[in-house]
């Protein structure tokens, strides 16, 4: 077991005092949302294939207050490399917002003021080294042995991690979810609530999402993605726990996610044809570089920091076996779809077909596509296109 | 030096002379075309950066006759992973024709009964461990020490390339290329016969290709294929001769090629969402793969045996260079641009770009969009729908 692995829930825990700490006072100099992370602990949780775990713990936040019904919550799943961070911040000195902070908030197209938003870390989350995360997953400690599970974890599927988050959601009071939401990989997360507990969740907004199961392109491309870090010798077949990890792996694995998941247009506008450093042309040496490739590869180290490499397994086997396709008949939720046009991960067609289907099953469906050449990240970075559209669907 | 790089040459004289002795029985046995491998020897080359090569080898073989005028030749250059098997068969036995045997041949829209074609490996071409490629690279013995020059081997472009296939025109006895065709990495070569040389290239034909520079999208998706090779250990900085060779990596980069060359529909089509075994769900274990996964491991696998790493990575480089935006006012030549529709690694609007630019400034140009969704490897594979075009072009 690693040193950070042993003192993780102690930095854990401290930070999230800290942030107590500061909340209140920084409301009162900022108009941004100030958040904090919580967790909730599952004592004892059995997988959908029949494994049981013991102290399964996750982290979430929340916008908003609940009305005394418990009618008014919108639940936001998050996307492969996400956290449960989608809105506001954890102190007004922040850098960055949320990754929804466009959409979430009072007054915007989720309302924080009419509705209660709730957004929760999933099961083996990626970022478990980053202090704001708190999930469980094969790096997590094995309460039995006191070590990390490793690959002893049973696997999970996103049903899982929808089942968890659904005891959250009743400790917390909801009696309905208003909606669910959720981009990419929380889009699939948000269709795996409506088919598994269709009476409680009303309506879903599916964006940059599959449809209702896994394309094949998707899973060669999680697959892809994977493939550095299973090459890396210091994977270890899992086993680097108080060892070199396989931090060369990840950041290539997390360069390609970060390749995949844009375009060309944006390739164009954002690099062209420029050199990484003036004066180096990449003419004259292999390792000379252009100034994507440089970017790319900075962009891959700076998101392997926080990034684990067994939990990176876990999420693509997650997203790779889902299929929903039996079940859609279960569905009463009204969808509404938003896919990227440039997207090459879930390329929009699939939502576009999936719309159909559940139209021509009788069922409500919206579709509203994105425009932009910044490719699955469209998803993200532009989704205050889709404000006023979601706003309408969320009035309805 | 490798046992195996040591013997090449004695096996590749064999394989020919054994070639030699069935083309003319084996002629008269099918209607197949046969062809046979060559090889042409530079003994002193320059590289474009100013480096000295001594004993430039490489391979090629035509199909056809050149007229006495020396007026009707089609220079055929090859794609990233491809050789100079464009044609025919070297055996009637041989289970596969060369990859544009659909379009190249007697009757055909590039018609051996009219045209004297020539297809010739490249430099650093990346099938060094193929009996029937001839080419000269890092991998290739240095003549001054006996050894594989490595990383020694001067950086080449494919100008460099392009400059050796002249040679080996003129010694030929060709005096002016009546076309000069290629799909993807063939394609920028023909680009650069149409800047280097626009008096002796009447007309050329830019399958599946970039337009005059290689976008930044392209450049990045080269580097993602020769991440695996230099992230493997046994690549050593290149120094891997007589070692135990970067083989995992090799078929790590050339599953990634094999993927991107396609697209999503294809992945529908071939694979969907089936289990690579029957009765090993995948959901079950971390190991238990879809069909998808499993046969873009054995083509990247299968592609790799013949595959040298460090020539694969000056490809890469060769590629990442091509810009000729600067040149297109010397192109005299009317050119063809057949994209691919669903083509993700040039993606077809690039093609288009191209062609309006060269029209725009008063040049001849055609464009004819390849349908379907095989991807990049449409240009390859579907190439038959572009005949009558090719025809059509050939003959004005």
């Amino acid at each position: 077991m690693s040193y950070f692995a042993k003192i993780k829930p102690i930095i854990a825990t401290c930070f999230m005092v800290m942030l107590f700490g500061v909340t209140g006072m920084a409301a009162a100099q900022s108009a941004d949302l100030l958040t904090e992370k919580k967790s909730f602990t599952l004592e004892h949780y059995t997988t959908v294939s029949g494994q049981n775990l013991k102290n399964v713990q996750l982290g979430y936040e929340t916008y908003g207050t609940l009305n005394v019904a418990g009618t008014n919550a919108i639940f936001i799943a998050h996307y492969f490399s996400g956290t449960s961070h989608a809105a506001g911040k954890y102190q007004t000195s922040d850098k960055a917002a949320g990754y929804w902070d466009s959409i979430i908030g009072a007054g915007k197209a989720i309302d924080a003021s009419k509705y209660f938003v709730i957004s929760a870390d999933s099961l083996a989350n990626l970022n478990f080294k980053d202090l704001n995360v708190i999930t469980t997953g094969p790096s997590s400690i094995n309460p039995d042995t006191g070590k990390p599970y490793g690959l002893s974890f049973p696997i999970i599927s996103f049903k899982d991690t929808v089942r968890v988050h659904k005891a959250l959601l009743d400790q917390l009071g909801v009696k309905q979810l208003y909606a669910v939401a959720g981009a990419s990989g929380g889009s699939v997360q948000a269709m795996e609530w409506a088919t598994m507990y269709p009476d409680f969740v009303a309506r879903v907004i599916h964006v940059i999402g599959p449809g209702f199961a896994m394309p094949a392109w998707s899973l060669a491309l999680l697959e892809a993605w994977a493939a550095p870090i299973t090459a890396d010798p210091n994977w270890s077949h899992g086993d680097y726990y108080g060892k070199d990890e396989p931090l060369d792996g990840v950041a290539a694995a997390m360069k390609l996610v970060t390749l995949t998941a844009r375009n060309w247009g944006w390739a164009d506008a954002t690099y062209g044809r420029k050199f990484a450093e003036e004066g180096k042309n990449p003419a004259d040496a292999l390792d000379h570089k252009f100034a994507i490739e440089a970017g790319l590869a900075k962009a891959g180290a700076a998101r392997a920091v926080t990034t684990d490499a067994n939990n990176f397994l876990y999420m693509v086997k997650a997203n790779q076996m889902f299929n929903v396709e039996a079940d859609i008949g279960k569905i009463t939720a009204k969808i509404l779809f938003i896919p990227a046009k440039s997207d090459l991960i879930f390329p929009p067609q699939y939502a576009r077909a999936a719309y159909e289907k559940f139209k021509a099953m009788g069922k409500r469906g919206e579709y509203f596509e994105l425009d932009g050449t910044g490719g699955h990240l469209d998803g993200l970075l532009n989704i205050s296109q889709a404000a006023d559209v979601m706003r309408k669907f969320l009035a309805e």
